[in-house]
């Protein structure tokens, strides 16, 4: 059984990369980061998502992105609510972070002999990130297999992307055809303290369209206490 | 003017590399990381390094890569001596490591406006390492202009090597005539708790082979008190 890295929120997209990429045979490393994030929420709920998956090791890697800034993730800037357009990259963009966390998956991948990464971008309801994009993802590949020691070695790294031409509609459908628990999923960039989403956030809306098109009721609206 | 961010360490390679930068025009922020490696003084060592560089900036990131292990610069492995083998990637390579580093000088590039990054790799006196080679490099650039914010607005990072086809003795004396101050610059891995070169380290032994061939005393040698 091969060791997968999975970059793992806990949010809807990385729970349901984590199931397929379960279901495809990988033992999971399930990697989440500390990063300064102002949903900080999503590292309390990321342990209660991870717990459908038996057997998965779990990693928290701290990296404080505050020192870096320039996102409303990761700055005191205001998280935009009901945006209009989804062709701008929006202030939610956290300069070079999924490069980054990618950058760290290949090193634990190098460590955990794990050399399959998953990825839960997708380009459909991605909000202008340009990070989510098959482009991107190709050229990563080939800068870990050129650039790692594993690489060099003719190991090669795959960065799995299977949500990136899905809906998230379909995102959830396939979720829960896998079982996939979505309860414990935190998806806004902007709770209360308490844990409560704002809803009107992208990632809000986005989820809520989700649930709406596919037809199914958001679970986690049925969470009594949203903060555990 | 614009800005660079050059990766740098105080060792000869990326002060050699920052003085390029500075010589070409471009106003410096020279990023450092404090990654838990072995050889601390290359902190201390840096800093002192840096202030020939007028009106450089200075930022130092923190990193835990002993979190991920699996190299003699962040773990407890021995660092090898006077190692004979030039050809395989030893255990002083960190997984991943170069590649971290120029995630985050690119996500600092997008807040800084700073799109050349400057990158003190060679390949001639290189000790193996995979993300020392031009095609990495190459690959790393692609990446970064298809997954960032700057790229997709049609902004190009530029990822400058200038060292990388010099031998240390070159590297040495193209500094030599920009007027680099090599006295405080750090090379070693292993380290006494004093900050004394162990004299047998690759890096060790690259830099004493490179100022014999460039015909000059390394002037760290004239240095009375080696940890300040």
């Amino acid at each position: 059984m091969s060791n997968a890295i999975v970059l793992f929120s806990g949010g809807i997209d990385s729970t349901t990369t984590a199931a397929i990429a379960q279901r495809e045979g990988f033992s999971l490393i399930l990697l989440s980061f500390d990063y300064g994030q102002r949903h900080r929420i999503e590292l309390l709920k990321s342990q209660r998502v991870s717990e459908q998956f038996a057997g998965a090791t779990s990693i928290r890697f701290p990296i404080d992105l505050t020192r870096i800034g320039g996102s409303a993730l990761t700055s005191s800037m205001d998280v935009p609510k009901n945006r209009d357009s989804k062709l701008e990259i929006p202030v939610t963009y956290v300069p070079a972070r999924n490069l980054i966390f990618l950058s760290i998956a290949s090193a634990f991948g190098e460590i955990y002999q794990a050399y399959d990464l998953f990825y839960g971008a997708n380009i459909l309801d991605y909000s202008g990130y340009p990070d989510c994009r098959p482009e991107f993802i190709e050229a990563l590949e080939t800068t870990l297999n050129r650039g790692t020691k594993a690489g060099a070695e003719g190991i090669k790294f795959h960065i799995h992307a299977p949500l990136l031409k899905l809906s998230k509609a379909e995102i959830i459908r396939r979720g829960l055809e896998m079982g996939v628990q979505y309860q414990h999923t935190h998806s806004c960039y902007d709770p209360a303290p308490d844990g409560t989403p704002c809803g009107e956030c992208d990632s809000c809306v986005i989820r809520r369209k989700g649930f709406a098109e596919a037809g199914i009721e958001d679970p986690a609206l049925q969470n009594e206490v949203r903060y555990e």
